[in-house]
């Protein structure tokens, strides 16, 4: 996709304070995402120290500007408490920010629970939804490919998993263009006798859907081409991925002594860089939170100012694409099927 | 472990029409197996079949022999049925075998669902289990992680799942070499309080236990050493090991391309060869049916030669540690902790 190089520029809100290396890493990436893409960015966060990182750039005639709250909302604290008790922390200030309006897309690589808990509760969610999700994908050998959800719900519902697969075939379908997405339930066979309880109550429910539904696929169809977006619950997702994190890491000191026989350090160097980046695509692109009524895009809390960059990136396609409302078409076209075929 | 060389041999029945290449495959990788194992090896299976395999090997001298049997269970049988219909089905005359004692151990690349039927039926489980599971390590970037179970039970009870960890643990113990093996439940976050329903509701009863129990690990925690045994029920367990196999067989054509720009063919076969088998340890070496009362070592379908010998290899290994007997006083100790306390 082309984003657009003139006319309006993308207004994105950044909380500044997220992640393992905010704001210093937050802000160097929001100044390479100015020069790199056309927006401008809000930084929401603590004043002093978010300006403190800015002034070692130059961005005289850039469009950025700060935005003060106070405190932060951390890994471990419990989602709802602490955005009840933190009422002027980053996410919540940056959250209200895209809610009013002044901001066409919110990007956070903070506490994924108190990001997608501060969006259920100002943005809201989509018709017909209990839950967001997260959603994307995941890995570099495979980067058609859709898994959804990747980690916030551990218990499903068959009729959420359904909703699920509806926002992952309609990121494929306009984010990765492709035009009919095939969508296939994660499971341990290909037959439909074939799962746990909850994916075997599932698959009817798949099948009466509008979803180009392709049935059961297993573990290694991400790797063959057999769907474009694979449905699971956020237990099984988020152990995949941060299984597939933890194998690229593991794999490059493993190729490291393999290759150091043949090759020199400078190219080995450089193919376990380019392999770490193939399985560790969410900490390069970010992923949109689906479901909520709202741009919003989540990074991994490890990321760095090319992942904040390239989150930015995300937010940008997914505003010029019209991602949410057609996401949120297409639940209505699953929650309302007559309606729509007449 | 060193397999004694001399005395009495170990004796293997094997399954010789099990898998995608039975019995071309199984006679040759029982042949090799013959000149690397102190073993004697019975090959049950279609006699001429057989016995036209075995004519292309000098065996002179060899402790191989081939017995009758009619008929194969194949992958897209229900287990169950086709055990009934096909009595004399070579899984099942091979599994006779091991219980009436003329054999010390059985291996099997056939069927899993047919194998692992054969053996709760003729062989019984262990006291305290009502399924048995599959453990092991399965990937080589860490060998000394066991998984289990790696993929027969898919809705798993939280005792259930103490009773793979107790199983793991005595592999671990026993197999491995490793004196207070950890055990990990497998979930989406280290805290208590993290997972789905059946890991919130097992949390508690593995702590009670007397394992080893170090509380919830991530999925990148194959590769961080905080675990020896990871335990999770089948579903996740089997998407674990297909995905990784997949993943395994696209980064071969992916390094090709990589490597391919910096080294000669030769060398980026070698190193592609070896990549592939850290991600594939089962098809290497199989692994041991936990929870039943008999050694029965369990491969890949796709098993070729190697894999066979391997998995053989694998079962002497369990007969001379005396694995069986050791999961089972494992188990004991599970459910009668009082007893054995004293």
């Amino acid at each position: 996709m082309q984003e657009k190089t003139n006319g309006t520029p993308n207004r994105i809100v950044l909380d500044a304070m997220g992640g393992d290396f905010g704001p210093a890493e937050t802000v160097k990436g929001a100044v390479q995402a100015i020069n790199l893409h056309n927006v401008e960015i809000a930084l929401v966060g603590d004043q002093k120290e978010v300006e403190l990182e800015l002034s070692k750039y130059d961005i005289r005639g850039s469009r950025i500007s700060v935005v003060a709250s106070e405190g932060k909302i951390g890994d471990h604290e419990h989602p709802i408490t602490a955005l009840r008790q933190k009422r002027d922390s980053s996410i919540l200030v940056a959250t209200k920010i895209l809610k009013s309006g002044q901001a066409d897309a919110l990007v956070s690589v903070g506490s994924t629970g108190a990001s997608m808990a501060s969006a259920v509760m100002v943005l809201g969610l989509m018709e017909g939804l209990d839950r967001p999700c997260l959603g994307g994908p995941f890995l570099g050998l495979c980067p058609r490919t859709v898994l959804v959800d990747m980690g916030s719900n551990v218990d499903c519902r068959p009729s959420l998993l359904v909703s699920f697969g509806a926002l992952g075939s309609a990121f494929s379908k306009y984010f990765l263009g492709i035009p009919e997405p095939r969508v296939g339930l994660l499971s341990v066979g290909s037959e439909e006798a074939k799962g746990n309880r909850s994916v075997q109550e599932s698959f009817q429910l798949f099948q009466e859907s509008h979803l180009n539904f392709v049935g059961n696929v297993e573990g290694m169809d991400f790797f063959t081409d057999r769907a474009d977006v694979i449905v699971c619950d956020g237990f099984v997702g988020n152990i995949l991925l941060k299984f597939t994190e933890g194998l690229g890491s593991a794999i490059g000191p493993y190729m490291y002594k393999q290759l150091g026989q043949y090759l020199p350090e400078n190219d080995v160097a450089k193919i376990i860089e380019d392999l770490w980046q193939t399985t560790n695509l969410p900490r390069t692109m970010g992923g949109p939170l689906f479901g909520v009524n709202g741009a919003v895009i989540l990074g991994h809390g490890s990321s760095t100012a090319e992942g904040i960059c390239g989150a930015v990136g995300t937010a940008v396609q997914y505003v010029e694409l019209g991602l949410m409302e057609n996401m949120r078409a297409e639940l209505e076209r699953l929650h309302n099927p007559t309606e729509l075929k007449v």
